[in-house]
């Protein structure tokens, strides 16, 4: 899309000082701007950047005052809110999936597919699944025998989804998700000979994800060894997160990228799992708890608390494990110096 | 599958106290189960949860005696076993792939391809690969060229293996494995006219897979710059892995979800690497050794030993700093004291 | 490849110690080498592989007199430098992409394809894309509307990019990379009667790719919330990297396996982000900068400095905590016997 700076400040009913004629095709921070970008400016944070940027155009307060390099600034009430709303007209138009299924799709004959139901080429439904009314499962993805996809989901392309798994509605799968692959599970076995054999754990259960979750691409949720790996309605799961099997996720919960559960583990309603946490198999992570940001959780967290750090330990105690080596800087000043207090003392007494 | 509750009781030869006629349809924990699971109960660990089950019914030790909120127990002498037993009567049927190449396959002329081998659709299999016998090749899987197969081997859809990849006897690769990708590697040029260029070193070397060996979804094995990247006999490699290029591994190991082997380091056999454990390069692992979850590795490992923190130390040691904060109270408390007697000593002298 | 041992000796102009006739057919270090191969040896730290090693044969300095197991040694002036000259003779073939277009791909009629293109097979390529000259799309890649992806290029099977992205000239992306993915971005409403809807905040910007930028298997990149994600020239990722939204890359910067950034954190020209570091969104990592493997960052890093532990610090900081568990042992040493010492004199004064 492309806009002049003129339609662009009347549209945002902003003043313009500069080249109406000039034209904004998309946007950018001021730091990141380039000749044809429109930047925004309020933070005196970033007063630097103003006059280093290479944004054709700014957004500035009314009552702004000052030096630029940009061509142009649009003065209006709140630049951030009118940043907002320019924001979907600089961006690619949308992609639009008219219902309609690609000559080239793979699907069985008792696949039962909804209303207004998009399939796209090389895309794979095997036996026995449905699709529900108004979903976009597009391009090469795969879905296995027995799968439902409820209403309004949408699988981008090469999205993974493995037989009796069962998606809730208006689920969002990107690119490289993985549902159902098995969990991992051996059993060594001694052999009489003195040997070692690996026996896999047959992965009987499935996935389940609740209405209106969404998972970013190359995730990996594993179906259950049996029953259901369970992903509760709401919760949203970031990019190339490992979700074990058996694991069950409540309701309304983030799950950031590169984070990984281990199999069993309960976490519950409101909680937020902070990027590359690693947590523990078997563990209970209650209603409203986080798990900081690569923080290794071995055991329980009660409701609403943060743990953090590598053990993971209350917000408040690894707080004060960062203070520890200073304190120790001080301790050995003042063991020092009770040390020498100490020898003079002994000197002054067999004076 | 569904089962009545007097079907089941009979096959686990049980005694069943309730309405025979209740239908089971599914397997789940107390705490996860829904109308129409079945649970079991046996650690006082959870004995609050037979009160709050939605369990349908609930498999009990014989001696059992209590209250539940779930309309019926069947009473066996070992639940976790009869469980065990019960869990396949309830898992969705396996998925059957019967021999066959399916007709949207892509597969070069000169491909051999054993007995009994199913290939899916959307699948690529380029110039002199070979397939052994009773090999499941699933949809859209790539397979490049001159790559092996070795017998009885299960590829999910949307593997990819890169030319000259040999892959050992019953290898089961998960959705969006990744065999054979370049290794990191570049050569940065400093140009005489003050750039840089950064030149790619080839990766000449290939991925070799032993026999037995699992990996998990979306994991990526790099090829080698020259030479063979290898996993041994037996190992099983968990979901996003990262496995360097040369990087040798035994037989018999695990590596857990999320971990990362950097370029050349050697990993025995029987060894235990734990989720998103990071180890760097040219490192020796020894046999049965072990890196904790989340540690960083820098150091080799002797044999047997369990290295884990970050950086990753010895087991004992990694505990003894645990104690660190609370030693250093202590301490302060100590050195506070010891002032105050100074103190009181100096001016009993003085006086 | 296959080359007797006569033949190598002549390529290499080395001096043969034993059957010339005796045939080479790949390469390995002296630990991992078996019956076929060749290996090498100089540094003297393997020296004890020597008498162990199953390599056919071994490189060896013009002046080496020692024992070895291998059947034949060659001996040359630079063992490692005549062992990379020899590594592409036993490289698998170069896989030659001739350029056309598969009968299979499926490409919109307005898609522009540039000279010597190689498009796969089972390849979609969606409406108002360009592709430039000498680029090769390989099988089964998905790249969405109006894509641009530079000359030269190179996409490995299962890569996607999605609407709008923008790729520059000789970018080589690996199976599994995702391109222009949402971000992760969500708003809770609290509804009035109590509940909590997640809104999705639109991911309205792309991705933009530099020159020569190389990005490894199963890596995601994600399309900003509005402007563009940005990877600068020559900067290269390894595998399994996360890439949130808004995040700005410079040049000839390195990014190691399973790292992730978050949101809008820009990383400057030259830096080295090591292998499964995480770095919080909005922060800037300057010029020539360095954040350690397994670190996790939460401020800014100065130009050139580089930062390691979780929480990061500056390198000297992080070796100085490493001392402490020791310091804290020789404390409490010290303060025991000032606590003697102190007995000592007030029973002496008492005295």
């Amino acid at each position: 899309m492309r806009m002049t700076l003129q339609e662009l400040a009347d549209r945002l009913q902003g003043q313009l000082t500069g080249d109406g004629a000039l034209e904004i095709s998309a946007l950018a921070s001021l730091s990141e701007a380039r000749p044809g970008d429109l930047s925004f400016y309020k933070d005196r944070k970033y007063i630097k950047q103003l006059t280093t940027t290479r944004a054709t155009a700014i957004l500035v307060e009314n009552a702004w005052e000052g030096e630029t390099s940009a061509k142009a600034v649009i003065r209006v009430a709140d630049p951030n809110g009118a940043f907002a709303i320019a924001a979907p007209w600089f961006a690619p138009p949308e992609v639009i999936r008219e219902p309609g299924i690609h000559p080239t799709a793979v699907i069985a004959p008792d696949v039962t597919i909804g209303e207004r139901v998009y399939v796209g080429p090389w895309t794979v439904i095997e036996a026995g699944s449905e699709i529900g009314d108004d979903c976009v499962i597009e391009a090469q993805v795969f879905i296995g025998q027995r799968v439902t996809v409820g209403k309004g989901s949408h699988l981008y392309p090469q999205v993974t989804v493995r037989e009796g798994c069962v998606l809730g509605e208006r689920v969002i799968l990107h690119s490289g998700v993985r549902i159902g692959g098995d969990g991992y599970g051996y059993n060594p076995v001694f052999l009489p000979n003195g040997t070692i054999r690996v026996d896999k754990i047959p992965q009987l259960g499935i996935v389940e994800l609740g209405n209106d979750v969404e998972i970013g691409c190359n995730t990996t949720v594993d179906r259950a060894r049996f029953g259901r790996t369970r992903i509760g309605h709401s919760t949203k799961i970031d990019n190339l997160v490992q979700i074990g099997h058996n694991v069950q996720v409540g309701d309304f919960s983030g799950i950031i990228a590169q984070a990984g559960v281990a199999g069993s583990t309960r976490i519950g309603s409101g909680c937020l799992i902070w990027a590359q946490a690693g947590i523990s198999g078997h563990l209970t992570i209650h209603d409203r708890a986080q798990v900081g940001p690569a923080s290794g959780l071995s055991k329980d967290v009660p409701p609403g608390e943060y743990y953090l750090g590598l053990p993971a330990v209350p917000k408040k105690e690894f707080a004060s494990t960062l203070l520890v080596p200073r304190q120790v800087e001080r301790l050995r000043k003042q063991v020092a110096e009770l040390k020498a207090q100490v020898e003079a003392l002994t000197q002054a007494i067999q004076s």
